[in-house]
């Protein structure tokens, strides 16, 4: 019998569970001695000083927010983010200005933005790819990101991180690494940073050892786990890039055109893989078919929830035709047929 | 040599990663299967249905603050909190005022209170023994609590968290058992029940499996746990009881007097251990001597950090006089033998 080839699969494998068994058996200072190792392993492979482990995502976002000052009210935030974030930030902000810009698309003119002093800007970048950054970092504004799936992923030679005044990547399970729960914070002006990181320790805010611990094991295999993300991307392209045209600019496919092979494998995790469908729906019955589990890239954009009538061509574009496929490391020869089949078929209609 | 008796010990132990192993080997949904059997657990335990699991304890009283409605805008809470409510509560309400109760007297004439309709009563209790709280659930007042180290512990055969509107229970690596990091919410109302558990699901708040399977490790050993205390605290107990008279009346001891032995077994997890030392800086010259970490049981009391005027004489005898002593089940005979000379050399001061 075949099985479905589900979206998502579990970071956290076996042999972590040996890992986290060592390194919690010779912890000899309690607590935080994992603590500290993790955020010196993280240190050195993301080549920032000022990072912070932290037990959610949740808590990330609240430390940044309590943590910016009062003046700050207007947000502007890219189109595509997530329930999380929106309940988030409606707490938070007196205005929330969606601008036309997504994880496919995040250039924007900056002559739309008003009131810079009094205003934030926000977007996710999760797709794991080198992304052109710099115009924000050159954009007097403070940014926050959301890079999870892109904590390893650079842009000319830098982790992505430095580009934004903060920047939040979760660690949860379905990541391309994994602490169990978690997120890390970085904060590039070293005075918030020291303030943010006394706050956590006064306030036992910091990740767990038990939840280092495994982090650590996910770390050592980092270099493996991406390698075996890059040859399944390169599979899938081998197998469906006959029917790639220009009108698929979002495609992951395309990332290729752009940057030659070595640089990015350099770059980037190869976190997603996102494939465009000419209907959404045409295309859920075809995986289902299949067995294979696909979502859109975008569920719903922000200026849809908030009503707006205002038109955002480039994000509704992309919520209209974007679907992420299934993408992780321990997809089989036959699930990685099935998929290619799928995108084959997917381009036929 | 003679190892120092640490104050604190790490709840979780080699043989947890064990069983963490075989739960998530056996993971077959992806996910949060681990957590509805974790919550299936505590369910059965607490005799509850209305607890959720979230990542921290800064999470859970976040969950809980911003769910309760605007019009409460003063707080009154007991005067022995530490820094991390303090820094949650002053962001959030107005008015803040201890009253002269602490974690060894919670009795107080709610006659003191004024504009219950506006107010919420906040107090910790993490002892771990049985404590009267029905008055508390008498009183016409929204009541939070931290029952961190009270999680099995009852009172009249009921768990604590029965007799307030919502507990917290922090499940960190110091606590009588641990998830690593994370924390239970009960939630009397259902509806507000329901709201909390929704908007956990919605933004992926609920602690993770990996997490959930250390805790179910730790639930199964729950007895054993609670058991290993209960000997120890005899043996202490047996061994420095004669200089104890009605003066020491925060001191742990004294609950033996209270309660039958049988009727406490069943109703306490003896987290803590209390005693009274006459003066606190000539208890921690005599700890230093013999190699035992202790603790203030209260370091700071919130009229003090408020820099209040009117005195609170109960809350200020305790923080005067109060110390914990190290007290958990891998305390070897020796380490046993010097925490009783300890208190004894105590009482000829």
């Amino acid at each position: 019998m075949n099985r479905i080839v589900t979206f998502k699969e579990p970071s956290l494998k076996r042999d972590d569970l040996l890992s986290v068994l060592d390194a919690l058996a010779n912890r000899k200072i309690f607590p935080k001695e994992i603590y500290e190792k993790a955020i010196e392993n993280l240190k050195n492979i993301l080549d920032s000083n000022n990072i912070i482990l932290v037990s959610s995502k949740y808590v990330a976002i609240q430390l940044i927010l309590q943590n910016i000052e009062k003046r700050y009210s207007n947000l502007y935030s890219s189109n595509d983010i997530n329930y999380f974030y929106f309940n988030q930030f409606s707490g938070f902000f007196n205005n929330i200005t969606p601008l036309d810009i997504n994880q496919y698309s995040i250039n924007f003119d900056p002559q739309q933005l008003d009131e810079l002093n009094k205003s934030i800007l926000f977007f996710c970048y999760n797709l794991g790819y080198p992304v052109d950054l710099q115009f924000i970092s050159e954009i007097d504004i403070i940014s926050i990101a959301d890079l999870s799936g892109s904590l390893f992923s650079k842009f000319n030679g830098k982790h992505l991180m430095n580009y934004v005044d903060f920047a939040i990547c979760s660690l949860k399970d379905e990541e391309i690494i994994t602490s169990g729960d978690g997120a890390l914070i970085y904060i590039k002006d070293r005075k918030i940073y020291e303030k943010i990181n006394e706050f956590c320790l006064n306030n036992n805010l910091y990740l767990s050892d038990f939840n280092c611990s495994l982090l650590l094991s996910q770390l050592s295999k980092k270099d493996k786990i991406i390698e075996s993300r890059k040859k399944i991307f390169l599979k899938i392209f081998e197998e469906t890039k006959k029917y790639l045209n220009d009108s698929n600019w979002f495609d992951s496919r395309k990332i290729l055109e752009k940057c030659a092979l070595e640089e990015l494998a350099e770059n980037s995790s190869f976190t997603t893989f996102t494939v465009d469908a000419n209907d959404i729906n045409i295309a859920n019955t075809i995986a289902q078919q299949i067995g294979i589990e696909i979502e859109p890239a975008i569920k719903i954009p922000l200026s849809l929830k908030l009503n707006l009538t205002k038109s955002y061509p480039i994000t509704e574009k992309v919520t209209k035709h974007a679907i992420f496929i299934p993408f992780y490391p321990m997809l089989t020869e036959n699930e990685i047929n099935k998929i290619s089949y799928f995108i084959n078929k997917l381009s036929s209609y």
